[in-house]
């Protein structure tokens, strides 16, 4: 499932001895996180979390990352949530709020994170696994994925992953994920809106390369800009967005490459991004 | 449509005369409240609100209790709303306060139950009657149920079912039913988040049963717990909501049965829940 | 695409030399309004916008009119968006905020309409021709029609765009369109909720004259208290929206037509409307 690009690429984590459990590599603009450690089913242990937060929020103001997917080496299951054995009654509150804050950390780092965050789904995705997709900002999953959110049966109701879910796909949908654990197939993920689009196993790839390329082809600042307003206005009222958004569309305007895209379209040329803010 | 399960269960409003025009009965965990009225179409007047309140929070602390299903007797209407002969001028505005007070209140109920409620349909479910569906955690219907919010074609506007309706399903779909007041069919209601499923009406019982299996077999009082949150966190913003999932899921693990279902699930057996909060 | 009803109409606009680029015209209760500026794919300029604001708020407290349909002339582009000649450096800061100050005029405007507003859609609406569309009340588009909100292409984010459409559609298909730029068919469109119908462009008209029938049969003043309170009470937590939706109610059925309707359906005759507030 992960394509290796071995000519023009980076890998960011070899540098530092961090990620254990994740691989990253960067190519063209476009960072690939991928969760690696699928004897556990790619659960999100404490270091499973730090690793991926730490491949989120590497040189983020390196001008020439794009876009980041988060994936999983190729497993029956993209990720089975949090590992258990680190909530054991055992390990007590202050190690529970542990996980739970930087689970936390890491959401947060996905929707503040300057360039959009691709998720990319090969499997199950289940409880924290599926809070990480819903949490993205795009989503695409190939024909034999499934979601769900089953840690009631565990005694856990799936709290956390309900807030990332509930703001993707309708309240009934987010309930009956909840309140049964029973999994929805890949193209209902598609129907109630968890992820942007169902391909089969051998087109996820492609699948993903057209988004990241559309990603790509745009001025980082702008799309930064974008990203970063379009979660804030959605908690606003109705005109108070409207009038924020109006102020970002000037500010968007007087940054330079709000400058060089109206010049180019009024040029009929094509447009060449500085990607400075 | 309704199944009386002759052994094991207890017919919960026998032991009172307050139900009138509900049927209510309880089995394995499963409460069943049918509105039996079907020569007012089952219509929400006073009395029957009043009686589905009572039998929706009569023993309600009962650990037995796990689920709450709400269905009404074989009729081509599932219920047809407030009952407009308690709305007439000359009833007065107090009176007409006191139907859409007790109205609120049976919502709020349905929302505050420490257990699901489920809504079961087959027929015709219109104003404040797909309110009460539109109100339920979740919701399944046959093939040959229908929804509507006409009350503008009789010069009242679904101002209160407007306000569960667009909760469940997009503005421009609950727009559709209030404005137009045309029905959407059980496939529509599918597509738009107002139903978990639709099914044949002689698969309906099977359906249900299957959600509530789901159900049943976790912990009350970790299901009340994630029901009380997942509304709770609903009206929050994303980060918020995040924050005070985190000390939830703290929490649950400290109850005796998120305790029981991690140890359980490391010592690779079935849990035992103590169902206690 | 537009039926201009010979027999029975008022030509709004001719009274007035302000629509220069709309046709308005009001027969039977609709006011069409079409965006009349093809060689400019109908971008929304100044003059632009102006004539829609004039055209939408002129009148509006003529009971007569009831219900207020957008569309364009035929074309292949509903609307392009801002002409992006008012966007130019050169044109400074304070003509940008012009732009989109007026737009967001033109969009509180349609959502204070006392009457529905429904967009009719047969071609491309693009950035704020997006916005157009997914800030009506309803929707109906051509299956030759589609959708985007590419302004990232041009270095502007549809930051504007994206407040209605968020509020119309799930937040990955938001977030699809606008971080993509790729544009949607009328197909999607439906599934994800931007639009209520999607019917081949001979049908076009007359899926647009049964919605505005099923406006026109109601009291206009039940209609646009409805209209002023579901938008209220989006925007309020569950508990607040139904105590407010109930006080609604109480006051809809102090109306004369809320009177009037609730009298005939007891009645069993047919309502007269007296459309008085």
């Amino acid at each position: 499932m992960l394509r290796i690009c071995l000519s023009n690429f980076r890998n960011v984590s070899t540098s530092s001895a961090r990620s254990k459990f994740t691989q990253c590599s960067e190519h063209d603009g476009i960072r690939n996180i991928v969760l690696n450690n699928p004897k556990t089913r790619n659960s999100l242990s404490l270091e499973m979390m730090s690793d991926i937060l730490g491949d989120l929020t590497r040189n983020l103001q390196d001008k020439s990352l794009r876009v980041i997917v988060l994936s999983s080496v190729e497993s029956p299951v993209f990720s089975a949530g949090h590992n258990l054995k680190e909530l054991t009654p055992e390990k007590g509150k202050s190690a529970h709020r542990e996980v739970f804050q930087l689970a936390n950390k890491l959401m947060m780092s996905m929707i503040e994170a300057p360039v959009p965050v691709i998720g990319k789904v090969d499997g199950l995705a289940a409880a924290a696994g599926c809070q990480l997709i819903a949490n993205c900002d795009l989503a695409i999953c190939s024909t034999r994925s499934s979601f769900s959110t089953p840690g009631a049966n565990f005694g856990i109701f799936c709290s956390t992953p309900g807030v990332a879910v509930v703001r993707k796909v309708s309240r009934m949908k987010a309930a009956q994920m909840l309140f049964t654990g029973l999994p929805i197939s890949a193209q209902e993920a598609l129907t109630c809106g968890l992820v942007n689009g169902v391909v089969p196993p051998e087109e996820l790839d492609g699948e993903i390369e057209k988004i990241c390329q559309a990603i790509c082809s745009k001025s980082r600042a702008v799309i930064e800009l974008g990203k970063k307003f379009f979660y804030q206005q959605i908690e606003m009222g109705t005109k108070e967005a409207f009038e924020a958004a109006g102020e970002i569309m000037v500010k968007n305007l007087s940054q330079p490459d709000g400058q060089e895209g109206v010049k180019s379209f009024v040029e009929k040329r094509k447009p060449s991004w500085s990607h400075e803010k």
